[in-house]
């Protein structure tokens, strides 16, 4: 799992919504999001699954899954969604599997964490097997990207998986 | 994470319970153990904490901690129990860190392991830092381990991690 350098998680909006609209890929492909509207903490869910497909679709992703299905050694998974996006004509479709995570304030941070780090290995090594030219990305809430995963520990296990 | 090789991985009751009394630990350092009754589902969580902590102390562990708070880079944590055990006088206390999980019929059980994994990494990282002889341990019903975690990928992860 990495950070922005190799666009692995991908952050999107803060809950209640930062400002109107900033949503874009950056040059290291890291996927950042502010929403423009919400409708209320239970929605959270669905809203940050709609801000996502949204933010994928304005940095010229194509959804080609939501969700995206994998049976692997017996176990059936559901990852949020699928994109592509055609690079260049010679070099054909770049594919991705993108989780997202609410991390909402209700739940603790390090608890949504530990799922995130399961979901993620999990999803990376069935991936692995049946699409191994999709690259896996994390989509969490930017508020989570900028204080939960700045500390030393949830950073280091960034960078160590 | 390993499975019953290294004691990684403790499996305890089913849920309902099979039968009276089988307790103990095996001599691959396996915990194994039976409920003798149940409340009701609503208190399982409670009552596999509780059957994991009798099965220990029958196996000759004591319960030092529970549960067994670390605060590591800027992250407080919980594993569910610690305990400690005399191997031999000259070569001192033997300690564990024990995670329990219950795998209930009522959640999926890919979504427990994913959360069981991240919580694994987590902890066992942890722990290195913080106290680097005591092994983790991850508890599961027996249900769930002859099932769930014969199956090709978890086995696979298990393996791997």
């Amino acid at each position: 799992m990495s950070v922005s350098t190799q666009g692995a998680i991908a952050h999107f909006c803060s809950f209640p919504p930062l400002r109107k609209s900033c949503s874009g890929v950056d040059g290291k492909g890291t996927l950042t999001y502010c929403c423009s509207s919400a409708k209320g903490i239970l929605l959270a869910k669905d809203f940050f699954h709609e801000a996502v497909k949204n933010a994928l679709v304005k940095a010229g992703w194509t959804i080609s899954h939501d969700p995206l299905s994998i049976s692997f050694g017996g176990v059936d998974m559901a990852i949020d969604l699928g994109a592509e996006q055609l690079i260049a004509a010679e070099k054909g479709q770049e594919a991705i599997a993108v989780e997202i995570k609410s991390f909402l304030a209700q739940s603790s941070a390090i608890s949504e964490f530990h799922t995130a780090l399961g979901q993620f290995m999990n999803y990376r090594r069935a991936l692995q097997q049946w699409d191994r030219e999709r690259v896996l990305w994390l989509a969490v809430p930017l508020e989570a990207y900028a204080n939960f995963f700045r500390l030393e520990f949830p950073h280091l296990m960034v960078q160590e998986n």
